[in-house]
């Protein structure tokens, strides 16, 4: 009996609400036919909804530099097509039978994640970014679901989700500034989380790009004493602007000297080839160097710069569901949104190349609309 | 009036307690009287008792690898002729008019450092070690005092030091396997303390020479479950007597599959370039892998290591007098001394050459009666 009545509610996960059966659905996308193509429009099919799954009318998607990387294969082999995005706001269209966190029209985020195994300990301490169970770490896009379907992100006009994996996007954030909070906001927020930044703090951000420019504001929203190390004095004004008390250019030598010894925490988002040894000297005793950019290089530090005040290189990778909430209901609180430049969908290609010419302030956002 | 009677105390300060004019003394001491030269028996001046200096009867002196380096000036110019030492364990001889921590027959040690600004931050948080006012941290040998004299390490009869810079040996540590616990001691207990080794704590520690037998010993007593990872299987019976739970060669690539992700904290005492990135990944999430050896070369490690699973890579050197303290307290209390070899003076140099071999268990230490 038991056997049998298991084997109906199973039966029965997979029925939404209205008892219809589940199936597919083709949704509108922008996708890289192949490694290092241009995108294009496309359609996918987006899974059946699942007893706890959410159906997401997406209305923005912010453009990752890691989507570009991706896309080039530049972390390794790709799955084509390709429909990146993890910066994603959006709005519940439908419900699975199950779902008991959300309702239609609740507005919602999905990050670089949208399963986990939910098991391990890291799952179980909410770092399921970390997650070393079966299937692992589910990303957003170039991802294997459970289903062994390859996953397709935020480059779309809708997405099936567990309910679990999605965020609440507070009212008070409009929902294009939110996009990027999904991966550039948590990405720094977690660092500044779990290093300290706050009162008394001095917080040194490294690249004044998407992430530097969301660190600038988490930051200084925190409390903490925060500089900008930025290549050269270029974007000063926006910086400061941004609640930075310092601007300084790493082009010049006197930075090094004038600040040694400064910062109880360094978050570096430049993914290029820096001295890294030069910027543990700005570090105070006990103070951590945080890399959150994954150069393609491996870093190569001096261990005296290390030993000498005992001193962390430390990396930190995006954050888990309840920080990535506690991230959200923070900037709402604090008004954070991401600077961004709106684009239509047709305008994806060239917002890359502007990416990689560094030509953005401070972070691309598709409305998804114009797919 | 006032200035007559600090002019007046001044004078006074560098009287010995029995009013006879203080004057340098001349001690036995084994020194390298160039870079790279064997060392041989001379004489040194002590400075005359300045009022807080206490005058050591050196009984022993552990010979640390750095005495090498430093002999050999792979660190950078050395002051010649060196007497090297700076793991010192012995007894108050005499006392200064003010001394008011020390009596004649006091057991003491002396370490790594013998004075510095104490003023800075660093100094007033016990952390001498990283003193950043003038003069710096004054090293026991190879450095230069207050008075712009080159200071003498432990190769010798006699020491004079500031009774502060000078730490109790508890009557329950003999003096011999006493003298490399302020040097091998602190340098491991001083991580396996500030990253938590304890019940409950996965620590391995990387290397089973001087410091590496230490490290063993310390996390084993603060109850952490150890592992030694180690080049071959070699030393695995002295490993396991010393307190270790598990011992692995890390020439068995087994070893690095078999324990992915497992420890909360990896003390590295080897200044081999090793590949740390392998390291990393035996890390758990949030683990921390210090170097507590200063390789020659650079260190590499591939970004990603750090960012899966928030890692850190970190140093430590030695530790501050409060530390030392605290450290040879905790020993005297587990009963934890170094395995030492006791040599005679004349054999400074064999063990140096057996030292670059590798070839010790685990710690020479020079009785000083034979100088």
């Amino acid at each position: 009996m038991t056997n049998t009545t298991n084997a109906t509610n199973t039966a029965n996960a997979g029925n939404p609400a209205n008892g219809t059966d589940p199936k597919p659905r083709t949704v509108a996308a922008y996708a890289a036919p192949a490694p290092k193509a241009p995108l294009a429009r496309t359609t996918i099919e987006r899974r059946a909804l699942g007893a706890h799954d959410i159906l997401i009318d997406v209305r923005f998607a912010g453009i990752c530099h890691s989507d570009i990387h991706q896309v080039g294969e530049e972390w390794g082999d790709g799955i084509f097509p390709m429909v990146p995005g993890h910066e994603i706001a959006g709005v519940v269209a439908e419900v699975g039978p199950g779902v008991t966190r959300w309702a239609v029209g609740d507005r919602v985020g999905v990050g670089c994640f949208v399963d986990s195994c939910r098991e391990c300990d890291n799952c179980r301490a909410g770092l399921q970014q970390f997650c070393t169970g079966t299937p692992g770490t589910v990303f957003t896009y170039n991802g294997v679901g459970r289903d062994g379907e390859p996953t397709h992100g935020g480059y779309s006009t809708q997405l099936v989700v567990d309910e679990g994996y999605a965020l609440r996007i507070p009212d008070a954030l409009p929902l294009d500034v939110a996009a990027p909070l999904l991966c550039a906001g948590i990405t720094l927020y977690s660092p500044l989380n779990r290093w300290g930044a706050g009162p008394g703090r001095k917080v040194a951000i490294v690249g004044l790009g998407g992430l530097g420019h969301m660190g600038v504001k988490i930051a200084h929203a925190k409390g903490a004493e925060v500089t900008v190390l930025s290549q050269s004095l270029r974007k000063r004004e926006d910086g400061l602007k941004l609640g930075a008390d310092d601007y300084r250019a790493t082009s010049d030598p006197a930075t090094f000297t004038d600040l040694a010894g400064t910062f109880d925490l360094i978050v570096n988002t430049v993914s290029a080839d820096l001295d890294l040894s030069a910027y543990l000297g700005l570090l105070r005793t006990d103070g951590t160097l945080v890399q959150v950019g994954a150069p393609e290089k491996p870093v190569t530090v001096n261990a005296h710069a290390l030993l000498g005040g005992r001193k962390s290189l430390s990396g930190s990778m995006i954050g888990g569901l309840p920080e990535t909430q506690e991230m959200l209901d923070f900037c709402a609180e604090h008004g954070i949104g991401a600077e961004i430049e709106l684009i239509r969908a047709d305008q994806i290609n060239d917002a890359y190349a502007r990416v990689l010419a560094s030509d953005v302030r401070y972070r691309f956002v598709i409305d998804t609309s114009t797919i």
